[in-house]
């Protein structure tokens, strides 16, 4: 008898969509066949697509609190107007945007998520309450003033010792500078020392921006990757977000170093950075997964509609990749990132697992890799082996009640 | 006593959300105010948004049979692959296929739109059927070929004067010629004769790709617009589809002619057609609508899907437009494009509206017009002033029904 079965479903497997049932145990799939014994709680899966939860790779969940703010400005003046919002944030409104980020993540299917960002706590308290996994850092900038560089890395390696490992290990923790051009080459080259030391995943914005590559060139004579590089910040530990504007040295640096990139398309696209050469970080051998950013630079923290934007855009510059490519950077190529024994259907690995119905979207099912971007909203989300939610009801939170606070945080913080 | 009063919602008026609500007499929106006496039938929208209905301005329904198939190839190869299943196609298929096209998009909060295919009766069956609105037309193409071309447009024209005010009007019709690189000049220039004499709409692909500005050149040494131009084609009764490559020439002489745009975005990225200068044709004053193409070539029927995917293409250009601008293009430049006399919520027109939820998706609620791109799923619709979908439940077809339909004539279909 299992602690859960999930019954006949379509299953993604090794690429492949294979009918098949699935055997949960505490928090790890310990059976993936055609035939399974019963199960303390059954879900029937027939003619439903079972698939790996999806990893957002990259995001501030709590950011759904400006959804919808600051429309149509590029990135740097775009930060201008949600930094004046951010500094007006209290744990209060933390807790509510991530509620929120979390309750919409869970219902388009993704488990697990990055998250950098302020008031970290306020962030751990609702991923533990709804049940999802993350790994979280305190997003850090000294700005060049050595009292606040001793400080904010006190913030960010305190938060990330304190919390590592919380709510049975569904939480885990990194370090987390924000850009080179937040933080000075000294702080980042202290913050490579430490997550060595304590052997800590580091997670940082580069190459956003044309605007970032220029400037770093100009201040310290290197491109961003080269000189993240001349800090010795590159390792297997090291995820990038956006790697935008990469040249084929950089590209060339990342994959000797095993550094894992976070692709942002859409968020890429709303604040007019650019494209990111996908299909070619792909080809170098680079580990590539996909992040929503936050939502007020999306609006959305759906994996899956990003997976089907980035697919677009690598259409557009005549170089297809299979969707098959795109399910694998939305799922396991972010667990692999930040080092976590999931992502995929198969025996060992954390019970991690989003369930799609089959609706007027995603039908007929030629391709059901394909269809999974259009269909983007789960019907049954297991995470750590909890079912979290059933037939689109959470289980741990109510979705009415979260709203509701979290549109009036929101409201708080633009009347200041 | 109205027929249908819809209560209380935020409602899209003159390119503001308004609290407000709608009386519907007959098929049309008689009354827009705070207050409003009872009706027929009662629809409470508090805390809901009311948009009009979504104008799906270029699409070929009943490819959803294909949605998924022949992933990640460019425009000239993807046609290959697709054309040999097209000429497969019997009615029932192509019955059927729209019929799950139609569900999609009422569920989409799309009330109508505009359709160039083959067995075009079978079309217009299902859209009699499911009680939406649609301007269609027999997709030609003569190929040079004399004896083809008096076919086709015998086709064409019969199937125009037939079923031109079906369904008590709900139905109109048009002539469409395929493209200007599968029909003949003196074809193109008889179809816009006959378009004159009988007072009927013209709608065509143009300008989708590179290959057609440069294959027409070499052909006609004009690029398409002024080709078309040539052949007196353009007036205020033409749509184009696609119109991504045009110089600024070409967009003075649409501008001159009043000719509409049916603007893809996910179309043209899929395809790897490119980007269309929306910012550009607007500014000139051009009527820009949108229009998802068929399944095949998005995957998804959503209009609101696609306004998301061409607003994040005209920021990546620096061009960022205001989403105001998109939900106009979205609903009423669609209906305008096609002389109807819809998509405003205002006395007199078209009872053709959808009602969306508030969701995780859409709060907290900062710019609710930026919010309708990602929540693009309706609850409630009314096409003609009929409610046609109520709490997301169809009220003229079996979904489940459909689906299977679908999935058994695509099956057919790839078997050959």
């Amino acid at each position: 008898m299992h602690d859960i079965v999930i019954r006949d479903g379509l299953c993604f497997i090794e690429g492949k969509f294979i009918e098949c049932s699935i055997g949960v145990d505490g928090n790890k799939i310990t059976h993936v066949a055609k035939e399974v014994e019963g199960g303390e709680i059954e879900i029937d899966a027939y003619g439903c697509i079972v698939m790996p939860g999806c990893f957002n790779a990259h995001t501030h969940a709590a950011m759904t609190l400006m959804r919808g703010y600051a429309e149509g400005l590029p990135l740097r003046e775009w930060l201008e107007k949600i930094w004046e919002l951010e500094a007006r944030l209290d744990d209060e409104a933390v807790y509510w945007g991530t509620m929120l980020a979390c309750v919409e993540m869970l219902k388009s299917g993704v488990t697990a998520f990055s998250d950098m960002y302020i008031h970290m706590h306020a962030v751990a308290e609702a991923v533990g309450e709804t049940g999802m996994r993350a790994v979280l850092g305190y997003g850090m900038a000294d700005r060049g003033d050595e009292e606040r560089a001793k400080k904010e890395l006190e913030i960010g390696v305190d938060f990330a010792e304190k919390w590592n490992g919380s709510f049975e290990g569904r939480i885990t923790t990194m370090l987390t500078p924000h850009a080179p051009y937040t933080c000075s080459p000294e702080f980042l080259r202290k913050v490579a020392e430490i997550s060595r030391e304590k052997d800590l995943l580091k997670h940082i914005h580069l190459s956003e921006t044309l605007w970032e590559v220029k400037e770093t060139k100009k201040k310290f004579g290197k491109r961003p990757v080269e000189f993240l590089d001349s800090l010795s910040f590159l390792d297997s530990n090291t995820v990038l977000a956006h790697a935008v504007w990469l040249s084929d040295k950089e590209m060339k640096i990342l994959a000797e170093r095993g550094a894992s990139v976070a692709h942002c398309p859409t968020s890429n696209l709303k604040l007019s950075s650019g494209i990111a050469k996908v299909a070619e970080l792909i080809e170098i051998g680079i580990n590539v997964s996909i992040g929503t950013d936050g939502a007020a630079s999306n609006n959305m923290l759906s994996v899956l509609s990003d997976a089907r934007i980035g697919a677009l855009l690598q259409n557009l510059r005549g170089k297809s990749l299979n969707p098959v490519q795109w399910l694998k950077m939305a799922t396991e190529n972010g667990y692999k990132a930040y080092k976590l024994n999931g992502g995929r259907i198969a025996e060992g690995y954390l019970a991690d697992i989003a369930v799609f119905g089959k609706t007027c979207r995603n039908s007929p099912m030629h391709n059901p890799a394909a269809m999974l971007f259009v269909e983007n909203q789960a019907i049954h989300v297991l995470v750590d082996g909890v079912l979290v939610m059933e037939d689109g009801i959470l289980v741990n939170v109510e979705e009415d009640k979260v709203i509701e606070k979290a549109e009036n945080a929101a409201q708080k913080l633009l009347e200041g």
